[in-house]
């Protein structure tokens, strides 16, 4: 289309809904439409260590207080986005590609992006980090840190059990390493604490990416 | 995590800050949260019809009432999710399923996703839309209509000039088919009408799936 043809595209002039600022849709206009920015908070530790149940929760939590939340879970992406993908190291590898910039449209969108995937290696986390810090997006690494023998007790999926009986090859923790994070920005030991008391400082973390001081609605959520 | 510490995941009791109703996630709740429902517009046509200007233009209007909308963009894709992708067949019709993955994610999240790829095999566009279904996520598909002759005349990349020099093999609309919608939920015909003529079809039509009569702050903008 010509250039001369690009006048006048708002056809809304009279409409009573506006609670939008005028101007280019910028991270900081998204954030003034939504009250918060948008943000990713990518949760990393061991199968069984907690990731889907915290994740689950901070998503209600997030929502209840006005912040608009989305999980990213690895097993849900492997139905859709990373359809075809198997478990070799090179297929685990992009399937945690997939998921970092998913969620990093997610965030761009405005949403607090919440993943949950064993994502093992340093390396792959580091990436991740480092396209959403270039791309201007809050980044969040977070250690779900329970010991093997917990996450083994536990065994939600029943996978470890499995795994002992030789069903599964090359598992996180047992016969592939789990590279666990040297500086994350947060650290949640699950073993040792309730559901409850590792969720406040999660909420706390994330609200204080997704609402920092003097954005709009402002710090509320953050310090409680 | 045994279930008996799953109890009390709200922290935040005593935030000021409550918009958001009680209760599970649901895409109703997303919808009072947001004021409007996810959903998913699909401009399909050949390069240089219009696409990418139209869905720039839909989410500067969408904006400006107060939906979130977000652009998949094609090219922007290669870039990141669809990174490593090539122009084989194989790997267009790859790039154009990972981009209705995405903009599936984004709809359920609660954003207006618009996506701006030629997409030119019905049975991609089919299966698209059946997944939305599927997923109760709105759908339309939107046929970008200007014939090849104008497309090549505006060539607003360079790129017919490059197919016709012989540099780019299988273009779409050269030697490459466009298989045309058959029954767009809108037609859009783009050597005819101005943006703005095109824009306020487009989004009435957006506008009647996001925020269907009945719905959180209502119909305002859909009849304008």
């Amino acid at each position: 289309m010509p250039d001369s043809e690009k006048s006048s595209p708002r056809v809304h002039a009279s409409s009573s809904v506006s609670s939008a600022p005028a101007g280019p849709i910028t991270p900081a206009t998204r954030a003034k439409l939504l009250g918060h920015r948008g943000a990713v908070i990518w949760l990393t530790g061991l199968s069984g260590s907690g990731k889907s149940t915290l994740a689950a929760a901070l998503e209600t939590e997030l929502f209840r207080v006005g912040v608009l939340p989305v999980v990213v879970d690895g097993d849900v992406l492997r139905t859709g986005l990373s359809q075809g993908l198997g478990f070799s190291d090179a297929d685990r590898k992009e399937n945690i590609r997939r998921a970092a910039e998913a969620a990093l449209l997610l965030a761009e969108t405005g949403a607090v992006a919440i993943t949950a995937l064993i994502s093992p290696f340093r390396d792959d986390r580091h990436h991740i980090a480092k396209r959403c810090r270039a791309r201007g997006v809050p980044f969040a690494e977070v250690f779900i840190n329970a010991p093997l023998a917990a996450c083994e007790h536990r065994d939600p999926k029943g996978l470890y059990k499995k795994v002992r009986a030789g069903l599964i090859p090359s598992f996180t923790g047992i016969d592939s390493p789990y590279e666990a994070p040297l500086a994350p920005t947060l650290e949640l030991h699950t073993d040792r604490e309730s559901v409850a008391q590792s969720l406040a400082k999660l909420t706390a973390l994330t609200l204080s990416l997704a609402r920092p001081a003097g954005t709009a609605r402002g710090a509320g959520g953050a310090e409680s």
